[in-house]
């Protein structure tokens, strides 16, 4: 699956790309609740919000790009389907979008996908197509080839879970909803990973808010974001060793630019610091969140960023945890 | 603590005194969120709509209960604090109020009270007085005499966790909130213990909507609810042996004429059931429930109810679970 870098041919996605994406996905998608904690806030010195992707359908962010990729294809593409890479989030949230509109989705997974991960997407109805591989995990170029051939097959349109700019305006209305429903935030962060989420909350934020500073929040064991921030190219080679398993890509070309141009900051936590916030979402915000949904929030217990007497957003990406392998277990 | 019996003096609380609470407490607590899942209708056959008062102030519906109760004190009486009886669920939550209110809470607690539900009563603030006990578990009487004993020394105001009026008021926001946000529901339903929660859902939900059934759900191995409900007596002589720690009580001598005389039915789920519904709920809706809170969710899912094509409403009634002690832990 191959992209045009949009600097050097396909316009950059902008406001209205996003507005856009929001109106065509939004009877799909749930209108996420932001909650809020007396007790969190005590505990922080800020006024958390958190924007609930958790409680989306399919229990991530991810079921936006999906819908908005899949509903902008023409009837004619669409009749022969849509095919993805991937071992969890976007295979479920591709599957669900595509389902809905009647059309296949063909997902190249690796045979090590979780059990949980591999039913969400039979629940959906998607194809499940298993990657060979010479390891255990499957390289970036195995996973291709498994895409390749299916596209090759089947005429299949691509759907990149991050690296696709209809990816990235789905994402994008994420945003759009949290500032219509707490438009005073002066803060909002995101995890970021292959950087789909923190591309279109950057741009959404800054377009409507220019005043709003965006953080993109990732382990320290995955710092690919902060160091390709900070250096101005793309990191790539690096080992990721998180807990965090929807953090460990690398950014795409076409998040980066947005990301370079729209966020402000990208912070790092460690790793105790991503299962004590977990832990404290499930305790005290009542919410099953997966360790990536739990890196921002370990940004601000961890006293990554200035909060204190500020409105923070913090977007709680998604839900899928593991709830047989719970990280505090002893 | 003794309340008379509201036939036999106090007038029977009404829709105004519902919704005179409800004006009383909307600042302190949470409008809490109503959501959907798609899957969960799929596999139910029904239009689920999920009531998430586990997402409400100290994870738990009692908070509106307290409030209407600590807010209704004059502030002669409040200056001398509140006083109540609990190992979980009602010491926190009339501990936070208290807190609001800037008076004490003096809370009778069993020593053998989770840590979790102690350290829960600490940060609220609450003055925690260990009830002094023969065996390992107060008796209901031990529990009254260190309440009195409270009561005598501090002059505070009883707050009973159910069998008060405005314990009864206050639970019965929840439906009122509940009506405005999804007004056609067909059945509302709510776990049983002590019965606050369920009169006060029956009672709003009649006074508003006489077509929508309210239907009481209980563990079979505390089916007291059902056998009073059938037989026209509170049963009081029962060894309740379930998971669901929040409905080993009796109804009460308030709670008990309300639920007659509003409630459609009360029906009753099995042990296995109540774990099932509480792992599907973590898993698909991606919400921390305790296990009292899967009672209605496992009536639905073992075919108790004719819930087929109706908008049934779930009262998800807390979420202040173990995280250490998960039932499906192997």
């Amino acid at each position: 699956m191959t992209h045009g870098h949009f600097t050097a041919g396909a316009p950059a996605p902008d406001l209205q790309t996003a507005q856009a994406a929001h109106r065509r996905i939004q009877s799909f998608v749930h209108r996420t609740p932001v909650i809020t904690s007396a007790s969190l806030d005590r505990l922080t010195g800020a006024r958390l919000f958190f924007k609930c992707e958790n409680l989306q359908r399919a229990g991530v962010f991810k079921t936006r790009g999906a819908f908005n990729a899949v509903y902008s294809l023409s009837d004619a593409e669409a009749a022969r389907g849509v095919v993805t890479s991937s071992s969890g989030n976007q295979a479920a949230a591709l599957s669900l979008a595509a389902r809905t509109r009647g059309i296949p989705a063909y997902i190249a997974m690796p045979k090590i996908a979780l059990k949980s991960k591999v039913a969400a997407v039979e629940r959906y109805g998607g194809n499940i197509v298993w990657v060979e591989s010479q390891g255990a995990v499957p390289t970036a170029e195995e996973y291709e080839a498994t895409a390749a051939a299916i596209q090759a097959r089947t005429g299949a349109s691509p759907v990149h879970a991050y690296n696709d700019l209809r990816t990235i305006a789905g994402q994008a209305t994420c945003a759009l909803e949290f500032l219509e429903q707490q438009p005073a935030l002066e803060v909002v962060l995101a995890p970021v990973g292959g950087g789909g989420l923190l591309a279109g909350t950057a741009l959404a934020t800054k377009c409507l808010r220019p005043g709003t500073d965006v953080v993109g929040c990732e382990p320290e064991m995955a710092d690919d974001a902060q160091r390709s921030f900070r250096t101005g190219r793309i990191v790539r080679d690096f080992q990721p060793r998180t807990i965090a398993d929807g953090l460990r890509t690398a950014l795409g070309d076409l998040t980066y630019p947005l990301i370079a141009r729209y966020a402000d900051d990208v912070v790092t936590v460690t790793e105790a610091g991503i299962v004590s916030a977990m832990r404290l979402a499930w305790e005290v915000l009542k919410l099953v969140i997966e360790p990536s949904s739990a890196v921002p929030l370990a940004a601000v217990l961890e006293g990554k960023l200035a909060v204190a007497g500020r409105s923070v957003g913090v977007i709680l990406s998604g839900g899928n945890a593991d709830l047989d392998n719970l990280p505090w277990r002893p």
